[in-house]
């Protein structure tokens, strides 16, 4: 089976449903497979998602990152979504075959090239991070586009990882990195009572003290009138889905609850369910490469 | 990603490796992946287990059977297991984005082919069946090479499917046919004590009047001295490895021994696992299409 990367690049212009086309057709252009694109208008902002190879993946963010360039000005830009650049950012995900390492090696080559040859200053983040104050996309965008254009040539701290010390006069700044894939999964309970999947979130949450790389919150489905945790689990190597159900089960059974089902929202990576089926039947000394439709 | 069709014909010579090199030979060259290719020198029999599109799986499978025709001189095999042809058996199994009906058409298009093209009399065999006596293989095998000289000619019950009444004269018949994938999957006991295996595998298998397409058996490993219930899951589409493993978690607890562990052996398909991550999750409304991994 063939090596998969998954990319999400961000852009400054949410409102001309011809840029969304123009973008989409150049990532198509280099053999890549685009799963969803979107615009938002009080954001000003298009996200597309899509997968290839690496090779066609690098080309096609290259590509996609050049042409924003072309057809966004930043000095006209305005929208509620903090933002740095035209190609605000490009997270590459290893999805099959590929290791974190290898998208971090991506990030470098691709932001090499925005930096070099567009002239547009790049700051590595996330997985591809060269210093901690890069790890996280807010540090990263912190003064934002009108902020950087004087911070850039004059803070140390400001200077990119590729590129001139000076703002791409449209295009502004990118931040290219590498992250593991988001899987965003949700558990129903057999109540209506909010308060109680909000205090399940709480424990399950990283940020009060729960599982790392987990966000939760408690909401109510006005559909179903079922409570729901509702979460985002940001790295499932770290902490798998099988983690997270066994402690929402644990959770709701001092609580005098059940769990109805569970959903995910969007696209998951296969390993994320294959660890749940290896961790259920405790099954030892397998591996992926045994798996018959990946052998083609 | 691609349609992945598996085939394992078996060939009715166990002796000279240079039949079964050129047999692999006639199979890569059609497109397709060798996944294992064996002799047995008393049965006198080899396995070649292959996957490809429909299309190369069926190239191949004829190419093989053609080969096999001019290689094998029925006339003068002897062995233990029985078979009825130069090229015995050629079951195909869908494994990713093909049904089990695609494969029963490939089953009467390759077994036509082998009858008119090859002057060789097929009988279909298990989904692919015409008649309820064809279903099982011993049913098709019986009286074998030998006895089918005659039958074939004046027992109605006997007349194949495709080609000629009578045997080819150095080829025999052939039984092609569709199933699903088989599965052997073995669950690891904390007891040395083996009769516990063996109740259990009488509980879950189906001749023992357990669970439909399951067969089973109690067995003690040596190496860790430990019992285990030894398995081969006929069609996990109607008895799943969550259903079997439940089963065995309940006569388990019931008998006051544990699960240690559990293997799967040789390939599997990836249905069967996801179905066990579905159900542990209780996951509702997803589909395999929203697996990043399978989209490019």
């Amino acid at each position: 089976m063939k090596q998969v990367v998954e990319c999400i690049p961000n852009f400054s212009e949410g409102r001309d449903p011809s840029f969304l086309d123009e973008i989409v057709k150049v990532i198509k252009d280099a053999g890549c497979k685009v799963l969803d694109a979107s615009m938002d208008a009080s954001h000003n902002r298009s996200v597309v998602t899509f997968v290839g190879t690496p090779a066609d993946v690098e080309q096609a963010a290259f590509s996609a990152a050049k042409r924003a360039s072309e057809l966004i000005d930043m000095e006209k830009h305005q929208g509620e979504h903090p933002r740095i650049g035209a190609t605000d950012v490009i997270p590459f995900v290893p999805i099959h075959g590929v290791t974190m390492d290898d998208c971090v090696e991506m990030a470098n080559r691709v932001g090499k090239r925005i930096g070099e040859e567009l002239g547009i200053p790049v700051y590595l983040y996330a997985k591809a991070a060269t210093r901690p104050d890069r790890v996280r996309l807010p540090d990263v965008r912190r003064g934002e586009y009108e902020g950087l254009k004087e911070a850039i040539k004059t803070d140390p701290d400001k200077k990119p990882d590729f590129g001139p010390s000076q703002l791409h006069p449209r295009a502004g700044a990118t931040a290219v990195g590498a992250r593991p894939p988001l899987i965003a999964f949700n558990v129903n309970l057999n109540t209506g009572d909010v308060k109680i999947a909000r205090a399940i979130a709480r424990k399950i949450r990283e940020s009060s003290g729960g599982l790392p790389h987990v966000q939760a919150m408690g909401i109510r489905i006005e559909e179903t009138g079922l409570a729901q945790v509702t979460m985002n689990l940001l790295d499932y190597r770290s902490t798998s889905m099988e983690v997270v159900f066994s402690k929402i089960e644990e959770e709701v059974a001092s609580r005098g609850v059940e769990i109805v089902n569970s959903e995910l929202i969007g696209l998951v990576p296969l390993d994320a369910l294959l660890d749940v089926a290896f961790a259920r039947l405790k099954l030892e000394g397998f591996s992926k490469e045994r798996i018959l439709d990946l052998m083609v």
